[in-house]
């Protein structure tokens, strides 16, 4: 398993190094050192302005085969991914407004996503984070943000809070952080990461204490509430896609791992033959074969759709949220019937698979939620809720 | 629900026409004259030729328009365009030995598809109709072929039969029998068709009885079993494909049916508010959207990949095999979930979910089955089953 | 299949006249004679007062068999066991309101169940027929009953309706009319019967007009609203209880069929061997074999629990309405496994699964419904929905 | 959640070390103790014989509670209580081959189950240790047992193994091992347990090098293969139903947790009602409740059933090995479900739901396998497969 931008040789020494990370509970340090010597933080950016020119389809791909190889790593490094996927999305539908993370992702910044706050399940539609106008353009944030990711080497923070306070008000305000606001004590990063799986994450909690971000670094201001903005349906659009990519990228290791498993375990009860000539077995892998490659279809096409810029219409948020959904749900179903087919080793501390269990569970708790994915659709089908 | 090719007008027509069908048991005579007038018998075969110009991938969404208007005339007709577009897979691939199928859907001619035959599950891998060379290229067919949907009104019956006398025997011949066939008395149409549903397709049993192609009409010459020939896969991939459109034109249609009912129903439970407001009700129609919506965008992905003539090596059997019969499947839990909605009133005879709900589950009797679905993916997963 | 109670003549023979049942739309009249003739209308009353002296346990198991043999006989004589298993359920509780169905059922009568009406999701905590009273304790009811089953045959009629004009009202009044009132135009039987199954049943609208049961066919006036009455709980418990009987009885005898028609196809895939060798079909009727196994044990704990009048407390509801809704949906799988099973044939009219097919579906038209059956759960383990 | 037999401040204790334990990869030691001195090891022991007099049915309601405070303790604790159960079904049936495990479980003795070995599927049906008669009628055991929970404590340790030297061989043959065959340097314990759930079990493995049990030790000699012998029937039976009750246990707790967390967690997007006010969540929890409701239903008649020999004929097995199936996947469904329900919060380290999620997933790996309950349900329905 490789890929255009990840030679299998980066891939297996990302690899190895996984189950000591998650054993412990430590940052990712050597793998992003040699997937930021190996140009991958900038893969997505166009060759024009530096990068790699990889689509975001491409993309996709190198993000399952990395998850494949190390789920954290790729996790985490899928929050800086999604930061320059949004300012391609941005950029391609004719604004500039996001344009500095292209440059900067090119000139080494690394990317990390400050959006999630504890119980608002409001999401990308209302933070509880206040930004308060400094004057000049710029806004000085405070709130808490969860779930971190890179937490230990962002150079940059997206972030966004609630102004509240403009004659216009409340606005929606989105901008970046500097790293130096650490050490002005203005953002503050908790080591507080302590979790069943993905942990060489790191994806800790962040306090702002009127973290400054400057005009220059302000990108978007905008209505609260659910909007077509290009921001938000950027943000909507790359993360729900890499992330499904993650997920399944996580589950198609697992796969191979049970194809593997199968073809190594044999039966006393059939005479000594390999698993792999069991037909439950053989239906088992099957059917997660299949359903796998159905995700797979689907993160290809909408990947496709957001690279020609395919109108969708009011389904785009649905059909995100679904496959968002639909790719965690069936990369839980595919490990655990991977976990089936492997049987009691796999149960074991050390078999790659015990990690995988635990890894793949977290797909549940990113946005979209199931629940969010049903009432889209729903929105869609039948009208509004009436409330 | 229209598109390109069938208009509004067209399609309100041909579904009114739909349950009278259905309950005398009688063919679609008016849809078909109506479609043959529209042109959409030559809607696939290219411009160049004569005809629509339509792409795979838009045939397969006027083929769901169709299925949503009247299942079984989508289902007949279908048979048809699988032949034409047989003829353009090959075309595209670089041969010429079924172009007559695109000259002669230009021209009128209305083709039916004469392959399953009873009790044969090795489809077409191996027919158990003999084809007896007449020795100037030419072949005569004996034996039974089983749901030859379009029976009254085909003018070319595409046939496959084993020549097990020539010297490099056993061959799988695929050749066209004429209509004269049947007046000749070498082709005999049971009348035997009364069925749960599909009822309009008059899927009537076909006896052969040295019935004859001359060479011209003899289109390929093959070994029996699994082959990557390109007319194997033209027909594998253009069945399973527009098999899977016609299912989900069903299922769309009876969501449409199942948000009307509940946008229209109400509840004295919830002081009679319509169930459109009642968040169980959401959720079922929701979780019926986001599946459908799965496989259209599958149907889509896989239809344009054979437009492009993508290259999926050995996952294109288990793909496309895995595509029909999840459409099928998710087809049959869509329009369950729709009765569910619609509640009593769909159980009534005259109404159209009570009519779809017996449709929908021929899906399951087409190839590929679900277990040829699933052992062609362990097949690529895990190697060929021992013996 | 047989039981104590229906040889396997009787059974026989009520199957054999299934299908013409079916095709003409006609009741089951010949059925309903045979079976009173076998005292089975009087199976499941107190040896005492002259009848059978089957628990309700034993009289599921008759209705399973009933079921397997002709689905809408079973189902209809359903509604006239519902009243005889209250009224034992009531006398056992140490109340004698109920008594005279024991009476009546002994000396032949047959008991109709006038409950369901149109867009009523309220069910037994509130009727919209009007039930005024004589000013003698009887009452004069008017309003419209749906799906009463046995119309052509009761001659007690159960209903209840509104008290709205008495000082303490509402009050729900429970009572049952004679077969009187029909010649006296007071009850209005419509020949609207005409659904996609279950047509032997004959389960027509009724409309009353002011039909008079007088003060001793008035069992029992109380709260409208969920209730712990002894007549609520008995209709509920065996009215839920007994359906699952039946719908698990057509499925039983689905999965029969299935493994029949597995002992007897066979592949030309494997070699001429029989389906029952394939493991596929193996695993899919082992599945079915499996769940139906599991409601078939529930039905006889909860059947056993009432005949033993053990204390479920606050759980009676949600079990009694959860096993209903388990056991149907698992019959519609079971029938839908089993038709995959038996192949292309089950889809021709007249075979015996393709019926199934479409009895089985009415299963989820009963109360409780899949949604109610949930919250009452949801009921017990969060509290009650905040409105 | 408390019961007759283990006391709500014993089960808090319980519950309070299951966390360090788990940290710690600990024995249970404090647990077992405390157990012992509540009598609880010989609770299934006849009153008469000087035990607690329960039933298999009241057994299995305190494996619920204890596995709902402490997963790894009722597991391991479940093996003792097994052998106690196998020995009351054995003399149930009037005989006394086992008599000694209950006059034992009475005196102090702790049983433990040395039956799995690796890469044998067969089961009970076949060992790979070596039996070697000791020409006495007692027997030398060789070879490698896995998965022997409570290996720190046990003071017997039930055993099979073949023997393959006997005129009548070979035969399988069971017996019990003392404590003081590890000290012989016969039995040795590896400290090999380092798994991703169910730490505290300590289910270590266990090599047995001519451990020797002396003919009074012995407690059966039968043919291999299935076999309707009472020792087979009583392990099979107890072992089933009392899996499934540990897992049952587990998931119950996760649904408590669940529930509980709906009722304190929040949400910004429905104005901060409680999540036990939102639909979907009320539906989520009620189809977990619903689910393992059933199954409840399904232990509670097994053991019942048990207790009371009744006689399911060939079905007991597929019955046994199916209630073992659904119990263990309707507890790691649950256990998924309550995780979702809590949220973000139930995927760090230290919160109870990410040590149940661990724990739940070994239920797959005890026989009987999914595969297994399949295959003898299509023998009792189709027949034996061919070979």
């Amino acid at each position: 398993m490789s890929d255009e931008y990840l030679g299998p040789d980066l891939l297996a020494r990302i690899r190895e190094r996984a189950g000591r990370y998650d054993h412990d509970n430590d940052f990712f340090d050597e793998d992003l050192r040699d997937l930021v010597d190996a140009g991958y933080l900038a893969v997505h950016v166009p060759a024009g302005l530096g990068g790699g020119g990889a689509s975001l389809r491409d993309l996709t791909r190198a993000q399952r085969s990395l998850a494949g190889a190390a789920p954290a790593t790729a996790l985490a490094v899928n929050m800086h991914h999604v930061w320059v996927a949004v300012a391609n999305v941005v950029h391609a539908r004719g604004e500039d407004f996001a344009d500095e993370v292209l440059t900067g992702a090119a000139a080494g910044e690394i990317y990390a996503f400050g959006i999630s706050e504890p119980g608002n399940d409001l999401m990308l539609f209302g933070s509880t984070s206040e930004a308060d106008p400094d004057g000049e353009g710029g806004y000085r944030f405070s709130g808490t943000k969860i779930f971190t990711s890179l937490s230990p080497a962002w150079t940059r923070l997206g972030v966004f809070g609630t102004d509240a306070s403009s004659p216009d008000a409340p606005k929606s305000v989105f901008a970046f952080l500097d790293r130096e606001e650490v050490s002005a004590d203005r953002v503050e990063i908790l080591d507080d990461w302590d979790t069943l799986g993905q942990r060489a994450s790191q994806s800790r909690t962040t306090i702002l204490r009127r973290a400054h971000a400057p005009a220059d670094r302000v990108i978007r201001r905008i209505d609260p509430g659910p909007s077509n903005d290009p921001l938000i349906f950027g943000i909507f659009a790359c993360f729900e896609i890499l992330l499904a990519s993650v997920y399944t990228g996580i589950a198609e290791r697992a796969l191979t791992l049970a194809a593997e498993a199968a073809q190594r375990r044999t039966s006393r009860k059939n005479d000594g033959a390999t698993l792999a000539a069991d037909p439950d077995v053989r239906r088992r892998i099957a059917s997660a074969g299949i359903r796998l490659d159905g995700v797979g279809q689907q993160i290809e096409a909408l990947a496709r759709d957001v690279d020609e810029r395919a109108d969708h219409g009011e389904l785009w948020f649905p059909r995100l949220s679904a496959l968002k959904w639909r790719a965690t749900e069936v990369a839980r179903e595919v490990v655990t019937a991977s976990v089936q087919v492997a049987g009691g080793a796999a149960y074991r501390s050390e078999h790659e698979l015990s990690r995988l269990y635990r890894d793949v569970l977290a797909g549940m708790f990113h946005p979209s939620s199931e629940d969010s994915a049903h009432a889209a659709m729903a929105g869609v089908l039948l009208g509004p809720l009436p409330r």
